[in-house]
């Protein structure tokens, strides 16, 4: 069904079904859920058990497929209806995610490019669709894997934080790949996690799928990064992107851009590794990307089971920030290894 | 009793009891303890009931007055064998607590300089020391913050990490003091405040003593600082210390020196507060601090309640970082504000 050590979601073709890891549950559950139905597939996206921009997409376009392979429509007409019926509900399960939106217009410019053909053709083309678009996600990580492992070679240890793993895409994820095509290529890199709070996605997420996956692995909280790098215990520091400007500002996971100034101070390389999708032609620097706050109670309340500060203490929750382009070393890309300032000549 | 508002232990002299805070049931409740028994004290500094170096120095001299008031000896002999007796117990509730054998030792040095008096007289000097050392201490604080004060006249906001407040000292604290000293001033400094992970002493003791003192306390995540930095929220960073070397070099809680760093990067003022008995005349500097190890509990369970990081997952759990002096502004004590190069002559 889906290879758990190495895959987050995947399109059970044979009993059409998305199938995808329960994300919620993890670390302490695996369970494998396979969803079937509009609703089951939309509570997954909105409850989390789904998450991730490049995960989410490749299973939109899925969920599209097996949505549309179980139609009983009789007409084109009827068909394309349903289809745009059902593209309509599951982009209303998280409307600001980019990826989502982007893979059922993808799935819908395939569907009208066979218009005329046979249903059963339309719908096998649907299918053919959204299995590229996984592949294409794999090959996507794996290339920036390639490059990583390239500039890790000589490197025993690295500090990554928030999730930037398979767990956020299908197969070997951004920051993360190039650990594991090292890993692949026989070279064994120890990973310390930020726990990344406060949804603790590095305790929770980076460390099951590592450790999962074999390699060495130490959770620490986000304010031991001096004392990891004062003493030498990484080589390097690899991270994700959520938004990379033309100047080469990074918007990632609130925490980055603390890192990349102590790093810089220590001299350790900074890495930001992203596919190309990630770099934004429309934004020329940090200072055009605005940051989402969060709900306080995600630090005022442990889990929301618990209230962690005094009622009168207030919060304040950014959920990005922007790391300058001057504190990273390289982007590792899907098309390469590429230094801030050719950004602007590569997008 | 106490006044909870400004003081986090007392000696109830007319019911010969020391009053504290149960520190383990914040910020959530507010429970007062008034210990007449050794092992009712006994219990309160095992259980961190009772916790902050200077406030268990000062606990453990009242523990001593209120026992020796209760003694039924008859003899000056008999009274000092079970002072001794008294003392070896308490010191044993927390071996490695310099402050606690230190105060301990105060008292013994003040019952032998009484001795050939009536009990009753030695009684009396017993209880008169561990008032003095109390005052002491709310002085010595009282002082850093009024040099603290001066140095932040101008500054609307600050950042501070861990609890250096009157919770682990008796009123005023330490890095909290300049705070507390600006506000009796007519002056209101806005304090944003590192949850500090694992404990989160900043969400739970610091947030609490501020807000209950009437002061505007914003709750951050410790991978917060560059943001806030960035965005000119605060105008410095005020800690507390451990332990500080010849050369300035400052053991503090895990992410001090990350905040140091951050603070440099952006041209923020970075100060340390502490009483000069912090600086240690036997340590050249920061290599020769010995790094606390704590439990991976603390990170892989959140509370112990629930495991949050897989079972393979190891986990790093350094208590305290080292600061380099060159990332520091000053320090401010409670005989003035010395630039780190200064501290060599001054100890």
């Amino acid at each position: 069904m889906l290879d758990l050590n190495s895959q987050t979601a995947g399109f059970d073709r044979e009993n059409n079904a998305l199938v995808i890891i329960d994300q919620t549950r993890l670390p302490n559950e695996e369970v494998l859920l396979s969803l079937k139905t509009r609703e089951e597939i939309f509570d997954a996206v909105k409850t989390l058990k789904l998450r991730g921009a490049p995960c989410i997409g490749v299973c939109a376009a899925i969920a599209m497929a097996v949505l549309s392979n179980d139609s009983t429509a009789q007409t084109e007409e009827a068909f394309i209806k349903e289809f745009e019926d059902n593209a309509a509900y599951l982009i209303s399960s998280r409307p600001t995610a980019v990826n989502l939106s982007w893979a059922v217009n993808e799935m819908k410019k395939t569907l009208f490019s066979c218009k005329g053909q046979s249903l059963d053709n339309i719908k096998k083309a649907l299918c053919d669709k959204a299995s590229e678009i996984l592949e294409n996600d794999i090959s996507t990580c794996k290339a920036i894997g390639e490059y990583g492992a390239k500039l890790l070679e000589k490197t025993d240890a690295i500090l990554t934080h928030c999730n930037a793993g398979r767990l956020a895409c299908i197969k070997y994820g951004t920051a993360l790949s190039p650990v594991y095509v090292a890993k692949e290529q026989g070279h064994d890199i120890k990973v310390y996690a930020d726990e990344t709070r406060p949804l603790l996605q590095g305790a929770r997420l980076t460390a099951y799928e590592l450790t999962k996956a074999g390699v060495d692995t130490t959770v620490v909280c986000d304010n031991m990064s001096s004392y990891i790098m004062k003493n030498s215990l990484v080589g390097a520091v690899l991270v994700g992107a959520d938004r990379i400007a033309k100047n080469g500002d990074t918007a990632n996971k609130i925490g980055t851009s603390s890192l990349a100034i102590v790093a810089r101070h220590y001299g350790i390389p900074f890495y930001v590794c992203a596919p190309m999708s990630t770099f934004d032609k429309n934004t020329d620097n940090g200072g055009g990307i605005v940051i989402e706050m969060r709900d306080e109670a995600e630090i005022s309340e442990m889990w929301y089971e618990k209230r962690m500060t005094p009622e009168k203490a207030k919060a304040l929750n950014p959920a990005f920030d922007v790391t300058d382009a001057s504190l990273i070393t390289a982007f590792i890309t899907d098309k390469g290894v590429f230094k801030p300032e050719q950004i602007k000549d590569i997008i």
